[in-house]
């Protein structure tokens, strides 16, 4: 199973959105995680310019989205809902981290559909709204001013789900070829030789200096191409070319 | 040590940022993270109202905001950089998930000045820009649509960067004493002029060679004085002594 199809029966719903701006953030916020359900619960203003002009390449994401007419509706189906929220709530579901909630949705959404909720821009859910939900999920942010912007909220969260759906299988990028030990143990001695042809190192005397320069080497771990190079760059101090 | 004190040497530089109002967003984000030290390179449009509007509550981390004429002064002081990108780049830093990438920044960070860096809207960083840094780091988005909106993808870093200060607290390792940025860079310099003198570099024609030795050493996290050492072999290069 890959990402895209741990991630075909999310569904993102936003209740009583105000600004159609943040619905266009919204909707370009789940594609570039790769969701692309997106509901709509008694928007404000839509559709509207602002929208189209904000989800940007999301406009399709945008232009499938469904309205619905209260969130009981949009969750029809659904067999568990995440509810988003900035605030600890009294009396409602438990409350898990962003990462923690994003973990289960992909676990259950893997067989079944499941729903991430985002209140409106000033008040958030209702008590009412989050009622209807199975999880209360927060973003750990900073307490003296944890007030996200709705589009960066969903972003997010979005982006959890995705890393959700993605973990053990994350996006590995090619390490060039690194040289062999061999190489590099060459290339040591060479240094060395240098070091000592140019007086830099006093071989009765050679305190830690290769050491160091082996340890920050090593760090670096040397592709071949370079050990290439720093071996050319040998060659060119102890005979330089007459400029 | 606490998330806020992790936090404090953190800056987030932004390059080029053609809308006020992402500049405006990018605040906000930094603000909900715990972050407050915020550059702006070459902004187009900045100071103005919609960046303002924006920020919403993080007027203080706007209005406090340095401005800078080149990436290369917003970094002065920094030991470690971490350079966001939504590409894969020929002969640049290793490349690491947003998430890897927070966990060094607040590693290197406890100690001692990091930075985040982000390009602008339409091309993100150049390859100049990158080169200046010391880590790649890319939010695994979807590839069929990978562009996030610059504030959101602040946000997202910015998150992963809190959530790293706030994973439990790990054992620490003392992170040796990191060359800053300048010390770095005036080494290049002399580098670049030892391998012109020597012939090695035919400034002519000076094919990918300070690009890949920039990437090398960039990559190993080069310390205060380690930087010393290779500036000494340096000088016995051009003044050997007679042995």
């Amino acid at each position: 199973v890959n990402a895209a199809d741990k991630l075909q029966n999310i569904r993102v719903v936003l209740c009583g959105t105000v600004h159609p701006g943040n619905i266009g953030a919204c909707a370009r916020a789940l594609k570039t995680m790769g969701l692309t359900d997106l509901r709509l619960v008694h928007p404000v203003r839509f559709p509207h310019p602002q929208a189209e002009w904000l989800a940007s390449g999301a406009a399709d994401v945008l232009a499938r989205a469904r309205r619905h007419d209260s969130l009981d509706e949009a969750l029809e189906g659904a067999a568990f809902t995440v509810a988003c929220t900035a605030r600890v709530r009294e009396l409602a579901a438990p409350m898990v981290t962003a990462r923690v909630a994003a973990a289960r949705l992909i676990e259950v959404g893997a067989t079944q559909p499941v729903a991430l909720v985002f209140g409106n821009e000033t008040s958030g859910l209702t008590g009412a709204e989050v009622g209807l939900c199975n999880l209360l999920a927060t973003i750990p942010a900073d307490p003296t001013y944890s007030s996200l912007n709705l589009g960066a909220a969903v972003q997010v969260v979005c982006y959890e789900v995705r890393q959700a759906a993605l973990a053990g299988d994350m996006p590995r990028y090619a390490t060039p070829e690194l040289a062999a030990h061999r190489q590099i143990e060459d290339f040591y001695t060479d240094l060395e030789k240098t070091l000592v042809a140019t007086g830099f190192l006093d071989p009765a005397h050679p305190k830690k200096l290769m050491p160091r320069l082996r340890r920050l080497f090593s760090r670096a771990r040397l592709e071949t191409e370079e050990v290439s190079i720093l071996r050319g760059v040998l060659r060119s101090f102890r005979t330089p070319k007459i400029r």
